[in-house]
């Protein structure tokens, strides 16, 4: 038994995230550090990674990963390591009908290891609505709907935008979900969503044909967990790229 | 600087709760116990409420509450002892239309102290329907609606059973929540919600209503958050009867 | 894309725990089922998977996994349908001097698939107590210790109970942790952390050497959190047993 | 029943917070906002708390909180308003032997209401290391240990930082917590605890006092909750200084 997988898990710190829209976003992540090395090297391994990451706050990102990595590697003897970043990432998102501008959060993840090439991967939790298709079908007037998250993690093949990424799982849904709408905007939304009743299946279903379409995306999954308003437990739906190719072949 | 509080958070046991429909249910608690009192006993707190909790396992119900909070006092010359017991509650409860039966779980508490001398405090959390009146009113076709939580706190004048409670509170929404429906009943909830759009403060004007008007029902709180379908954050109503006497005075 | 997964998650339910010492422990679980299946069986799952979960309540447990998933298969035409249940599981333990018994909780959780034909996983979480060897050897007194968790999730080849699995992992640690002790028992569990100092990657690799060595053991996986005393992040050590194989061939 | 509390829960969004030293700090906060008013201007509190204080974005401060809460009083005719803003505070902190510098996050949060004229409540938790002090006597060598949070809300009657508010209560526990310790500073934390047994309640007193003594704190309370390294639950204890103006009275 000469290898094990060894880190610190949820050091929270200031970090600065770089926007689509030029210059960073100051925010707040969870970093976890890990990685797999001979026996003898492990017992300094907390102190070397808080010591490590000390040294690049607050500008970790993404394109400093790998310096990171490789310093944890050549100072632990390490196989391989692996970092990830938790963090919320504001948005101004804009109502559909008023055009009043409002900042939405989103919980998004980078992460990297040392025996990858390219970009990190990257997780984006999305909120959406979702109605159901059955209860408009069957009732008289109305149908049930309520929050759902999409929940969306890719390997890209070239640098993708987290606010592309998260306003391409936002149109998948029944509609979008907002900060601050006016009556005109509200309007809009309820009628939006009951025009396109979605089952969280339908949803991931959707993500992951535009995902599949997407030149930029390598492998991915989506999961979608509907918060169902009539009932008390979630639904839930799941696709992952490799099991796709399996079904393709 | 001669008084104190101290004690135990989170011990987590087995407890049989005393169902309406006779017999106990078994499920599972977090007790919190704690004692106000002279500097001199403190130090031994947590591990003589550690020793009586144990010694009153699994059977720890509202019934030997003042028993072991008059051990407690004793033990350890407090002033006042205070006991809370967090559980999941299950209730079966019957489909609107096709009168199928399915178990919801709902979060519940007792809460005693040792200078009470009446029933424990009960606290319940009923989830509900919400329809927004306004989305409803603007569309012209369907309402957003979501999953809501109601908890209600209640001071019993004479026993009060928590079936009673929840279902007080469950008739409050626009529509209740079931563990399961079939399409009837999915219709019907559907239907139903629309026919009843409530804001959260509708809800917890409703609730605070019947509290006001129940013989058996001296102190309460109501508090209702709604999990928006098209929002990201939540919107929420509060009423507590101490704020109601003074206006209404 | 003819292949996708889709259930409930979280439907918290009472059920009945078969324990080593004979009878069953009622306790409470949240229980995810989900399946693999055509796209034109999707829509029904939530509601089919609500009704099959209904009928087999409050029996729910790892004798009739089998069941509840071919039933599952067969209603849904899924490739494949799998369950996992996370409960409160409690044990009476004896203090190591006193012999004073009391009630520990430890999470744990059964999970299985319509392809396994043999026992389903077993997951749990143990507290133990570990002290830092570094700490320890550079300091005149004292050595900083802490309350950490080891999760450790394992394929039985035969019927292994959870008292047995959960006494493994507890034995593992620098000391035991336990609900309730008297002073001589507090004593013992003090020099046996002080005698015993541990890395949280020292006992991943001892729970991973005692699951090695135990011929009714397949496939495991450990993972240790120590939420250190003197620091406001974790310290985190993982073993797969798949890897170790490739490390050892 | 005239009067009713609404408004919005976790409004999460980027905030920036004035720094002891100079400058601001650009953090993630979550926002909750609720007003007390007459049930006709109820319905629309959500749409103009959301609207307000996205206008006050990312400059909410505690210095504009009058003026917010001015405003949702005067928009929806309220009685009173209030408002809690809850954020990651990040400190730079010096190991106490090597002098290294590195980040600490603290949990802090301003709340206000529109009938206060003075300073905003401060709440700050700030993690300690506490060390048994019977365990330590009983034991022929080493003590348990483990992470205490120390959770202090106080009324200022003057400005008080966060800083100084946060190294006030780090001073009163067995020993402080630190991102980064060099092995001379992982002795003298270590060898400092044990030279300094707490339990609790010794804690807990210990911030007491030294808010008493502190000229600018009016009303404050101090809850101490200790993971106990060698329990499964939490020790806790409480002060508030209501309580203890009752006793020396």
């Amino acid at each position: 038994m000469s290898l094990q997988t060894a880190g610190i898990y949820n050091f929270t710190c200031p970090v600065r995230i770089p926007q689509k829209e030029g210059g960073v976003q100051d925010t707040v992540a969870a970093i976890s550090l890990i990685a797999r090395m001979p026996q003898d090297q492990i017992e300094s391994c907390v102190d070397v990674m808080t010591k490590l990451l000390t040294q690049y706050l607050p500008d970790i990102h993404t394109g400093n990963f790998p310096a990171l990595l490789s310093q944890v590697r050549e100072q632990l003897k390490a196989e391989e390591a692996r970092v990830s970043m938790r963090f919320s990432y504001f948005i101004a998102k804009t109502a559909p009908v008023s055009g009043t501008s409002s900042l939405m959060e989103y919980q998004c993840a980078f992460s990297a290891s040392s025996e990858d090439t390219g970009e990190p991967l990257l997780t984006i939790v999305a909120p959406v609505t979702t109605l159901c298709p059955c209860s408009r079908e069957i009732s008289s007037f109305g149908a049930h709907n309520q929050r759902a998250t999409i929940t969306l993690s890719i390997q890209p093949l070239r640098l993708i935008w987290l606010e592309d990424l998260i306003a391409m799982a936002e149109s998948c849904g029944s509609s979008e979900v907002y900060a601050l709408l006016k009556r005109p905007d509200e309007k809009y939304v309820t009628e939006q969503a009951y025009a396109h009743p979605m089952f969280v299946e339908d949803v991931a279903r959707k993500v992951a044909q535009q995902a599949m379409a997407h030149t930029d995306i390598g492998w991915f999954s989506v999961g979608v967990e509907s918060f169902e308003s009539i009932h008390n437990h979630s639904a839930y739906a799941f696709v992952d790229s490799k099991d796709l190719k399996k079904t393709t072949a």
